[in-house]
């Protein structure tokens, strides 16, 4: 009759269970690098997305005018929230700033698989240290997040790459203001478009000598290590404004000893193809890679030192990642990552009958006081219906309250996987489970 | 510079701790009775909402057109996602279906003090059980949702009513159909309301003899007790239709018993004032009130037998609550209930300088495989500092790493609290800090 919107998941308990299980390997892994969790309204302001990423961001959003008249949208993300919030207290907070979010965020697009139009993302980030410490933090938690799951160094890669080495070098050529954004996003599809197309493309965009352009920028997307890194900026001397080669050379020299010293150098690798979509980068931008299969990736990110300065009033360097729950919860079914394996009952109360039913609702409540997960039938039913019930709930024990027990004021227990059965005092149920459970 | 928009919430780490708090009591109360998690669609069809409650909902509803010109809404609640997802599955679904959901809700309102355009609801629920066993169940687990916070028989009482009564004195006035949901929400508000506006509200809803209507109602919903009822009823022989006044004292004497027995009782309080304005219950209501301070709901249910088949398709009885997080954190500031304390920070590792990075990271990263709360410096800092951050971070111990410990190939484990320090061997570091802390 009803139908779920279009894009939008509904999660029965068995996919919620799923959901449920990497939202606290997030948790947990963020918990473990000391970040701490905060969280924003699901809608904002349009404009505060629009100041973010420009007025051309509005065609992906789900945006709407509110009742009041308020241009709003559904978030498309929690970075322009935590840059704000951060900004609103930049004078009093604790820096460096480690927090992390898992939000539902929302774009309207054609709905397709891997992208939905609702989705879960873990973000994690340090803000207020400029530093490449704070970027190698924010990629061994990338890392380890992944790990956590039971992912290892043959499942995925971080391509590990440098906005201000492209920012250089498109600079050097003339292109800069309003022009670098849709460069970047032609350089960002540079893998898996053909040349003349992205040639065209160049053209299009108003690049001059857009052939040469082309070479220049295929040589860098190319580069796969440090040494190739440092033979195109000597051959090149790009050297413009703010910017040294030399300079950003030794921020990856010490990026990768920091990286190298954190155990994480098997998961590196040094790849200038990866440019990142966003306009805000401002530095090491990073994904990491899914080695197998379809190499689609499962999180990204990267430095982004003028966001909040932007948005919140106050400067504030800033790094960090996102990681979606689609993508990820694709890889993980692959490798049959499933969530421990939980039964949704401790315990099973079977009943008698309608006389002994105050005497085991009565077992039922002390046993859930005491924390215990307890089910019985809410109506009467056979002995036999019952025990099929219990042994599907997954309680390790079925306590049986019958007329006998109800007399000798105690119950049977029954040890559902072993079969063995004894009887138990009213006053020793509790110690008896507990010591079980315990255990 | 930018704001929240009104009537959200932003939640900063502590804010984010407090309501992640409430979530996690609501999920450990809820899986303490065998409750299974699902979750819905924050963004559903309007027309989902208008089937349910009729088409003056969406005066207060988060509702909007989306891009595609489909008439949206963000949902006002849980309960329509639940009976269309169960009613979806009937054929299928183990009964009785006993699950929970923690949704953020939308309403578009002016916000006000414990109301806001956005908040967050426990929903748990039992489909497929038309017998009193299962309103008991679904009461008794909203009480031990509200003890597991701490809370107490002289907190809070759940006031117990009954919409079948009510539907069966209106239907012996002559109301039905149509009329019944403006002349209950003006029975909602009659605890609040003077009687002469009451009287004019009830004349210009289309009552007869609004006077005498007026001193049945008043009498009905001052009753507090099952004798006062029978009286009642005896008195007036209302029996209308498929109603029977004693076939329903009956089941009031069940329910009651079913609660005594699971030790509900001190917290039970039969009161006919309470109706709830939606339109669709069907039997039992109830509310959770606060007893001191401002008479405010924490949560609110009641028997809905007829959802289901309404927006899913096939019968099934229902009956469910509802708990919001702002009016329930209201109530545990003022008892000053808090989260537990939790430090950030298991270990906090100093490091001595930019030689004994590299040794430093080595270990951070070793200690939080083993799943410790790592912090450290990210970028290098005098000793006195670290210390100061350390103890701030909530750590047990601070871990240092100097020239000399380097040197002899371990760490100095200073004891925060007591102080005590002592030299650790690098392969006896994560033994020492797991017996520690498992204890």
């Amino acid at each position: 009759m009803f139908q779920t919107l279009p894009g939008f998941r509904e999660f029965y308990p068995e996919d919620c269970a799923r959901r449920n299980f990497i939202f606290s390997k997030w948790r947990e892994a963020a918990k473990t690098f000391c970040f701490e969790e905060f969280d924003g309204p699901v809608l904002e302001s349009l404009e505060l997305l629009t100041a973010k990423s420009g007025p051309e961001i509005a065609s992906q959003l789900f945006n709407f005018t509110d009742k009041g008249g308020r241009e709003v949208t559904l978030r498309p993300e929690l970075t322009p929230t935590l840059a704000r919030m951060v900004g609103a207290k930049a004078g009093s907070i604790r820096r460096p700033v480690r927090w992390f979010g898992i939000a539902e965020n929302f774009r309207y697009e054609k709905p397709q698989k891997g992208r939905l139009r609702s989705h879960y993302q873990l973000n994690a980030d340090i803000l207020g240290e400029a530093g490449v410490g704070a970027d190698a933090e924010i990629i061994a938690l990338l890392i380890h997040t992944l790990c956590s799951f039971g992912l290892s160094a043959t499942d995925f890669v971080i391509r590990l790459s440098d906005r201000n080495l492209w920012l250089a070098l498109l600079e050097s050529k003339g292109i800069t203001g309003g022009a670098v954004v849709p460069v970047l996003s032609i350089i960002d599809k540079l893998e898996r478009d053909d040349p003349e197309s992205v040639v065209k493309k160049l053209n299009e965009a108003g690049v001059e000598d857009a052939d040469s352009f082309f070479k220049e920028i295929t040589a860098l997307a190319e580069i796969r290590s440090l040494e190739e890194l440092e033979a195109f900026f000597s051959s090149r001397q790009v050297e413009q404004g703010e910017f040294s080669a030399s300079g950003r050379l030794e921020s990856w020299k010490a990026l990768l000893e920091i990286l190298k010293a954190s155990g994480a150098e098997d998961f590196i690798r040094v790849d200038l193809g990866i440019v990142r979509g966003l306009a805000y980068y401002t530095g090491f931008v990073f994904e990491a890679f899914q080695t197998k299969g379809k190499a689609r990736a499962l999180a990204g990110g990267g430095r982004y030192d003028h966001l909040v300065e932007k948005l919140g009033g106050q400067p504030m360097p800033a790094v960090g990642f996102g990681m979606g729950d689609v993508t990820l919860n694709d890889l993980l079914l692959e490798k049959k990552i499933e969530p421990p394996a939980e039964g949704r009952a401790d315990i099973y109360v079977v009943i008698g009958g309608a006389d002994q039913r105050p005497m085991a609702l009565k077992t039922v409540a002390k046993l859930r006081k005491a924390g215990f997960r307890v089910d019985f039938p809410i109506k009467d039913q056979g002995f036999g219906k019952q025990f099929k019930t219990a042994d599907q709930s997954g309680a390790k024990f079925a306590l049986v309250v019958g007329e006998q027990e109800v007399k000798d004021r105690g119950v049977r227990v029954k040890n559902l996987s072993s079969g063995e059965e004894s009887f138990l005092t009213e006053e020793k149920i509790i110690t008896f489970l507990t010591g079980f459970f315990n255990c």
